[in-house]
């Protein structure tokens, strides 16, 4: 996370649990997240990487859920994921034309660890999400290359930036400089602690709509807003938790990914493509499993609005972060975005 | 809509756009409520109908769509509306525990206008929502009868009460007494006026959780609350628009009801049945339709987000108009809930 | 199953999987089932109860998941059984237009049984599904009582009558006298034995599509066939197993049924409401767990497609050992449904 | 369709509706259909393009929808064709690995036929089915190339081969060799005729289980089939029609592809992705639409059976002619795919 400023920085909590000691996707163990950047002439893009455990994903299979809350979109491999309950390879975050190359990245980074893939054995899922950069980034040429996907998993680690980085390069938020951030939530049960934590690729959002955790309403200068200024964009809500849960499970904590950005000010624009995704470290399934039967732990359901109340503040404040981190940007034929952090400046302190 | 206080009585509306002239869901034309409401000993419930039109429903069946927030409810016909996109009967709102009695009498009344339901023709599929309301009503007894499901019907006007009145008579919302509210926006496309209106029945909701347009927080006195404050109940969300669309559109805009519920508070609480139906009276399918092709016409979709901040901002106003119209109850084993209004008093004028 | 003759009695038996010991879904250990079976006048209806476990159920949840084939029908509970995966009352299958009655039954049986239900603890969940008989019976007198329906669940045993009893008292398949039918699978994991078993309340197809399992057309003679011969009807599909599966996996096992009801002939019509339910008795959740956590076990997914052969072959067989047991019956107005087994004695010895 | 033979050739006709003159979904007015086929070396796979209308389908967007019968699949756009209810691209059909490759294809394709994508105007949602086709294809190497699906999308026309072409090079079914297929029907509505045109890429089914619409179980000889025998592969299956019809009711329609796959054999296995896409060219909405409302037409869905008949029937036939064309294939490491004509040359004259 270096020397970024974060949400909290600026006075911006969500709801009363504890975080985890990062406030990141992080804090859940063995979660890494890598970046690779694109920033040259009209280009303003990148790949960004989460990497859910430091196993060979194919063979030790996450169970996970995704769901879609308005599915104006190009993500890939959902409707596996949806079926089995599991992903298998490590999630990438992209632009919305480059969907396509980071698929084709993922399949041949699984064929190179796992030699048996359309031979002995099935084939992979690639699972690769977008938001529309094109805005700020030359969406047109496809900018990202297969080893641009490479070195954002290359780079993965259990610190990373948030803010204008990886797949957030140029990407946007209620009018202003959007892209990557995190969050998270400790949770004790029965004695234990255990985490939530959240990952946002946030483009998404209307100029004038946002609104901060206390109420007040917060807006881009009138001269630096794009017109017509519409609700579209995306975003992608990546959650992680080493609670034990079922795919059900995870599906219903996920969903409520919505109220976060609800309370944030968007009504899920027609064409914002939202959609969520969550996974479990708690719960691997083999693929070379040999046993019939398979133990595995879920959650006592009457415990789950916890994880409930988690999700919410995690990715409402985690869109925060990123709106935090991001800065000031000028990208393709001159357009430009303004920093949250500017318009907070000028408006004063801010209390939730 | 008699004397009763509304939303906006106590300076509580919620975006910007104009409402209907009524504020309710009766702007709609042709589309009428009626209550039943049982008021003794332990007894604090009732029915409520909406009916989407005056003629046959049977005969002329609304194009109409579900959707499901969260599923830990027991309201009946949902699938055959997902199924085929239309409702044939009126909506029965009421307790958890009599939606059976509810379905019977709508049975019964669709018999009764339709002779040849079950011999010439088809069977009917009644649509019943509920919430329970046993913090206040003896829910046990199953008080509602067929012959209160048919005076709600009797009883349906353009004109109707809300707060403590028909289903809503002992329903609670974030630890104050909730009930029937509605709300309505006027929505113009094309030099033509349209509405979109809502009620709901509003049950759901963490004492301490209720955020008022404006951000504030307000809570019932400490010493007024149920302990565990946790958050169950549910909410029925009902939205009536006379803009043709089809059932797929009705359904993306049904689901910014969780928009608007979002933005008050709540998660969206494991233990609540938070369940959304619209229907269209520009799209009405004959039952005794005789040629194989049927021209129906459907909202271009790019116009789609006037709809969807209409039904968030709709939704919210909703359930403040039923906290506003509620007034305080004492029901079964004493169980005291207290109103809105009377928090409201104490933190003086509402500014959103 | 007493004297009745089943579906093997007549040669036809479906897939090379070995059957339970008494081919029914009372090979699941603890699963019963109860007739109510109403013959007098125009009346030809009843009800029929699948009770999971022996214990009390909203206490001890089976896991179980719902599929829907088609949903042209007014089955009542699914939602909640989609959204948390268990069910907690015994299943009642019934006529389309007392649904209610059964719902209502339902909920003052579990009451009686969980006295804190809507005071101290949740509501209840009633799972009622239906077909129409109104060719043979007069459904619009809604001649189903509550009592009938406590009929049914005290009737509940391992050895149940199939054909036309029960809620398949007034049921019609492909022009035949249909109703209830019953057959199981035993599978076997890591050399220990389970059971898969399926209850059908058989209403479905059209005259003349009916194929046995060798590819034999039977049709009922013309003179006894109802005019306009149209696909209409409805098929319940109740599935039990004690083999350890996750609510997911339980989906997709039941989502086979329809691989059986195509095998028959049937393109599962647009009037039919064709649905089906699944439960494990080897995943029981407690209405009063107390830990955070919860083990259960779930298949290793490799395995499943033994099962998905199980669900389509009992599907299958289930609803020829309906037909078979049937005989003839003459209803309201005098209409009258032939019998599979007149039909196939024209024919000849049949072989698969 | 040159010299190819088809399925009626062999005696395999399913069904007694008409079919279309071509007996192909190029009997809807409009469709076509390219092949691009690679064969060389240990590679056997390649592209197969079903174009929809002969004008930019960006800008004039089909009404569609998908069904997912199995989802263990990586087919790409699926999520918006379910929000939006139409397409925008080509749809290209390929091996699994490729899908990535395909979609750049498509947006590319895109891009160069609408310079305002990504700048002045949305995205893109490019629409990529696969089957893995690894048995007889080494498909790790990746072998399809965006040349090769720009030559696929070049080569359409509303005449071309069945068999082992495009897509459906390496593709097995039920142990024979497999590949593309076609069937239509013609559908008369009120004295008006329609077409309804089926188009599968077939590489599903056990050796053993193959059903011919007789009754009839053909198998390959024991020496030549693949050990294990599991149900695997996939099957994709794509549906035209102008028959006027909302995406509900499309969605209806294609859901009964899964009737006739049943019909031959099937249980539509865990590791077979089946999904269906149907659209149809009567209803076809403009990207640039100003008005507020559009007119559409639908079918009257009393009349839907007999879509249903004819989807089934399709669907069945397509595959049988996927498999009577397709011819003995020797691939990847020696693997051998025998032909079912010759299996049926060995059991003689084949009625249904």
């Amino acid at each position: 996370m270096q020397h970024t400023a974060r949400a909290r920085d600026a006075g911006l909590a969500c709801g009363t649990l504890p975080t985890g000691e990062l406030n990141s996707i992080a804090d859940v163990p063995g979660v890494r997240v890598g970046h690779r950047t694109l920033v040259h002439g009209e280009i303003r893009t990148g790949v960004t990487a989460v990497v859910p455990h430091g196993g060979n994903l194919y063979r030790e299979k996450p169970v996970a859920a995704v769901h879609v809350l308005n599915g104006f979109g190009k993500s890939a491999g959902l409707m596996q994921v949806e079926e089995l309950g599991t992903i298998e390879t490590p999630i990438l975050l992209t632009n919305t034309l480059t969907v396509g190359t980071c698929c084709t990245a993922l399949v041949r980074h699984a064929i190179e660890h796992n030699s048996d893939i359309g031979r002995e054995t099935a084939t992979v899922n690639p699972v690769v999400f977008e938001c529309n950069d094109g805005y700020l980034n030359d969406i047109q040429t496809l900018a990202v290359t297969e080893g641009d996907a490479r070195a954002a998993l290359a780079n993965a680690s259990s610190r990373f930036d948030v803010g204008s980085v990886g797949a957030g390069c140029g990407m946007s938020t209620f009018g202003f400089k959007g892209g990557i951030g995190t969050s998270s939530r400790r949770l004790d049960l029965d004695g234990q602690s255990f985490h939530l934590g959240v990952l946002v690729l946030s483009n998404f959002g209307r100029a004038g709509d946002l609104r901060l955790p206390g109420g007040r309403v917060v807006a881009p200068p009138e001269a630096e807003r794009e017109r017509p200024a519409t609700e579209k964009g995306s975003i992608i809500i990546i959650a992680a938790t080493d609670i034990p849960l079922s795919d059900r499970q995870l599906k219903r904590v996920i969903r409520r990914s919505g109220v976060g950005l609800a309370r944030l000010g968007t009504f899920w624009g027609h064409g914002s493509g939202d959609i969520a995704l969550g996974f479990t470290t708690a719960n691997v399934l083999s693929h070379d499993e040999k046993a019939a039967l398979v133990d595995i732990r879920i959650l006592n359901e009457d415990r789950i609005d916890l994880l409930f109340e988690a999700m919410a503040d995690s990715t409402q404040e985690a869109v925060l972060d990123a709106l935090v981190a991001a800065g000031t940007m000028t990208g393709r034929s001159g357009h430009y975005r303004p920093a949250l952090t500017d318009a907070l400046s000028l408006i004063g302190p801010v209390t939730s």
